[in-house]
């Protein structure tokens, strides 16, 4: 298969690319560096990227911005970022990129645990996220020939590692992957897959 | 309880209004009409609602727009509307509201079944709704002596029956309020009251 990954040069995107890259053909595309470039929170750079990549058969997301931060000091472009660019930008690749698809490809959003496990300052991140999960089940249903599905990772250990957390209860970016692998090579649509179910 | 009923003209609303007005004092909310209008998509629409009600003890909406299309047509305004108001909309009612609620008061969003169980055409409205019931749960884990809470209603009969639909299934307006009566006066805070448990 022919892959556009989205966020190739993050943490789990990184691990997606070599995890893919076994049977298939990744092109990477990250904010700057990569094969091809792309501003998520930008629908037109969303257009002019999948006119530069042309026909797919699966584009993966593996990024999407929104900022941790205390409910009390989130401001309107806190929330706004979350919006446009962890939800909006990967709403705008199944938009967008279904008319880039191959037959029966797919698309895979990344949402993450903390829409039904939150924590404290995760409340714009699972907001994003719910609507991310939600999205994707109602979408599927009106959605032929394309699937569509969401990654939900927990905490990525090498992530934890650099900011000075304990790794346990995280899982790795390689084991993370696993589950953008059964997304992009499996049958299922409108679900989100739990990273930890897929190890 | 001193009550703020934003969308109280609403088939919902009336009932809401009609069920706390028994032993609460309702300040009726709405577009246009009512005690108070508001343009829930206008954070400064908002605002001046809130200066011109002064203190209250809840904060209930029972509004929130976003449209019901098929996927392939739904357009960026489709997107944004509900983004906008049904999501940043409420969301807007809690982060200027909670300045203005008396201790230990609350308030309440209206999210729906779709988020969980869409139907065709429900993708923008799901998507709100996931939104909604993700942020509560994560903004109650950083709120003191403020509750937040979703309703989450299901088909109203009364809407069904004004749209020619078969009313089976359904739940009436005033089964309806019963969630909301439930959010207001009990003490829940981060959950999504499913509005069928508590008729």
């Amino acid at each position: 298969m022919k892959i556009l990954l989205i966020g190739a040069s993050g943490t789990i995107g990184q691990a997606v690319a070599k995890a893919l890259s076994n049977e298939h053909q990744v092109i990477a595309a990250n904010y700057s560096g990569g094969d091809v470039n792309v501003d998520l929170g930008n629908k037109t750079s969303i257009q002019a990227m999948l006119d530069n990549v042309g026909k797919v058969d699966a584009i993966v997301s593996a990024t999407g911005l929104a900022n941790f931060g205390p409910l009390a000091e989130l401001n309107d472009a806190d929330y706004e970022l979350a919006l446009s660019n962890k939800l909006m930008g990967q709403v705008n690749l199944l938009r967008l990129g279904q008319n880039y698809l191959n037959a029966n490809g797919s698309v895979t959003f990344t949402s993450g645990i903390l829409s039904r496990e939150p924590m404290q300052g995760s409340a714009v991140i699972a907001m994003a996220n719910g609507a991310l999960e939600s999205y994707v089940k109602a979408a599927a249903l009106e959605l032929d020939n394309v699937r569509i599905n969401a990654v939900s990772p927990i905490f990525v250990k090498e992530t934890m590692a650099m900011m000075g957390m304990d790794t346990e209860g995280g899982l790795s970016a390689d084991d993370t992957a696993k589950a953008y692998v059964a997304a992009v090579t499996g049958s299922m649509t409108g679900e989100t897959l739990d990273a930890p179910e897929y190890v």
